[in-house]
């Protein structure tokens, strides 16, 4: 591939070479580069660039503190880079400024670009309205296609993308159809652009539309853009594929994180300094250690059963796990189907009759592999585990079963807790779902040993 | 938003109705509505819908068993569907066919539907070379502005996107450059099309890339479509946005499940038969439960002490599992910092120095909290650790250090030995990693308890 491979060292041009030599660079490659220089040198080698140049850089969302170099930038310039960014972006990067640098700014930007972050600013993260630009093409119904393209031509410019153009009701501004830039090249220049064959009623979103739904939306109908519509039919702004993909890579990210068992890393893993790593991991371990303190006094519970019988603890880790093991998979199986929407809150009690049967199978899989273990190690000599060996061995293979189910069941229910409490699903992580599991664990493998054990070994 | 809610049962319908009914929804939906009736009526009703229409269905992913619907309907009808289908969708659908439909159909393909086929079909699974598509535009580098505009008119039908021309040499055929439409629509339309202004040479990949790298050059690079190239600078397909898309989506799912410790899922969690899921479940539990057997052995070796000093066993789930989660974090941080590449093979020896003093002081972090617990059982009285407690504490604290400090390495190690290995490094899953750290867990655990309570308890 074609990339610009970063061997050569770029510290060592004076900021007027560097300048010089970004232009020949794709804009990903020299943000590289830029990131790589200390604070003051990016805002030197920022200032020498053409303007042009360097809204392309901050409409980005991989250059590295824009808000910190628009501050140190001269007013005149970050005004005019503000303005000439692309609305989303523009916005993204003033909610990171300090206060005193936002008033200061605001107050010299043009009037559009004003109202423009004003809307922006205003919807939650994670939601179209936070990931929308307002930089689309709309153009009335009685327009001709020749005015349209025109039109585009014009503004193309100053647009996210020229490959929708929204046709509006020229007296309520409603959005009546969506006509793409290969509907529009297609059609005769005369034509009225309301006239253009196009397939479908357009598909529009709520501002309010998460951002993982969109991504389904996307997917499902092979979109570029879609446009956020208020609630009269008007169009506020439009998602493109672009913000779609990144929203997307972040979301892995998250998920990966969470399952693990910790909160969402903001910075590369090579980045972070160690506190805040360990702010990162240690509330979750830490909470994860005293909810699993619970197994100690399960276990202080059951002494007497553990003084009269070492050899059922010796199948305690083995007998956690398991449990452990099986929910963490129902866990991941039921995040996934209900983030696919392949599951509804509703459909809880179907996982549940799915669930019964596959957790008595998998539990009686290892409860067999458990006995015969068991017996082989007697058998050949390798440990004794006394007379009543057969006695344990069925309370080993009878727990599984027991631990084995109820893990498949409370690794599948947590997600639909989770989101019946208004959390998200993915926040269920394997090691949660291990610590839930583990105390009931250690009281279904005593109960069990109480009840076949009774009078005879304990 | 303005999807169809399928709460009317299209089932009722007769086919003729359900064709003629279909027409009016979005094809998305028309594929929900046609995915939910049995294959026999399937077919028919696909044979009843216009051929265009048909094609459109075929190709997106989301239909359900195209490749058995196509071994039910007629065999002109299958032959020209697949004449009409995008070549990459037509590949993934007759890779899927029995190899005698698969011979009776191929006969009766266009010739360049077939060289197609056969060109499609020979990259492995997840490489740019299956994602693509060969129906792309390139026209050679004297042609005018205005000629290609008519070009795309012409072949606007057959092509995955008309949103970028590939400009080649007249003479070798190799790439030159690569033009949007909107650069296209902005030029002069008697301008040679090599002329037209565009930023930067064209990013290209290789039919061997993998498609998590296909996604970050998307995301990186904002992409609408990436050419493919052979070694002599040929383009031999495009990869569009929509698959990188649906790439992405299965391959969160992909590693979602299998950081749960399972085989990944081929069908939506309630479509999976019984006997499928147990299997992409049972291999790994079985697996993970044999692994786990060591921690038995482990046990029997430390018999003696275990009799002497039961009040050790009660805080053997506890440390255990305290080992499996700093081990899970570790995991889930490296694999996504592998798949987002701000980690390379070579840098095992960074996360090394990064991850002991983050081992060691989470586990000072939990062993504080164990000592201060079982001190708080101890003076209240809730729990007799006996007259040597102090040294219990000390022997439970200092495992800690030691086991998260463990768990933190190998669990940040193990997706490193498994790129090494050339296995992908999400296989590394929660489980996996909490059964390799629980054995050595409890080695560390009664090695402590030795040195430390050795003549007072042991």
């Amino acid at each position: 591939m074609t990339e610009t491979k970063t061997t050569f060292d770029f510290k060592k041009l004076s900021p007027e070479a560097l300048a010089e030599e970004l232009k020949n660079h794709h804009f990903a490659d020299s943000i590289d580069i830029i990131n790589d220089l200390d604070i003051a040198k990016r805002v030197t080698v920022l200032s020498l660039l053409p303007l042009d140049y360097t809204i392309e850089l901050f409409d980005k969302p991989e250059l590295g503190q824009p808000a910190a170099i628009l501050e140190l930038l001269p007013v005149d310039r970050s005004v005019e880079i503000l303005d000439g960014m692309s609305a989303d972006a523009a916005a993204d990067v003033f909610q990171e400024m300090n206060e005193e640098t936002q008033r200061q700014l605001y107050a010299l930007l043009k009037p559009l670009t004003r109202t423009e972050l004003k809307k922006l600013t205003s919807y939650p993260d994670h939601t179209a309205g936070a990931m929308m630009t307002t930089e689309f093409i709309a153009v009335p119904a009685n327009w001709t296609v020749q005015k349209t393209l025109d039109h585009i031509r014009d503004v193309e410019r100053t647009r996210e993308t020229v490959y929708t153009s929204y046709v509006i009701d020229p007296k309520t501004g409603a959005l009546l159809k969506a006509v793409s830039l290969r509907n529009l090249i297609l059609a005769s220049p005369g034509d009225q652009i309301i006239n253009v064959l196009t397939r479908d009623a357009p598909i529009t979103i709520s501002p309010f539309m998460h951002h993982e739904d969109i991504a389904r939306l996307f997917q499902r109908h092979d979109l570029l853009s879609v446009p956020v519509i208020d609630d009269s039919n008007h169009v506020i702004g439009i998602v493109t594929v672009d913000d779609v993909l990144d929203a997307m890579v972040n979301e892995m990210s998250e998920d990966a994180y969470k399952f693990g068992g910790m909160e969402a890393l903001d910075k590369p893993y090579m980045q972070i300094n160690f506190l805040g790593m360990m702010k990162k991991r240690g509330g979750w371990l830490a909470l994860l250690f005293v909810g699993e303190m619970l197994t100690a006094s399960a276990m202080q519970y059951f002494e007497t059963s553990l003084e009269k019988a070492i050899a059922l603890t010796l199948f305690i880790p083995l007998i956690m796990s398991s449990g452990g093991n099986s929910g963490s998979q129902a866990t991941s199986l039921i995040i996934r189907a209900l983030a696919l929407r392949e599951l509804a809150l509703k459909d809880w009690w179907k996982v549940i009759i799915r669930e019964i049967p596959a957790g008595i199978f998998l539990g009686l899989l290892l409860g067999i592999i458990g006995i015969t273990r068991i017996m082989i190690w007697q058998q050949l000599g390798v440990y004794d585990y006394g007379e009543h060996w057969v006695f344990i061995a069925m309370t080993v293979g009878t727990a599984l079963v027991g631990i084995v189910t109820f893990g498949s069941l409370s690794g599948s229910m947590l997600p639909f807790i989770l989101k019946r409490l208004r959390f998200d699903p993915a926040s269920a992580s394997a090691p949660l779902v291990a610590t839930l599991v583990d105390v009931m664990g250690i009281i279904i493998y005593f109960s069990v040993a109480s009840f076949i054990l009774s009078g005879i070994l304990l």
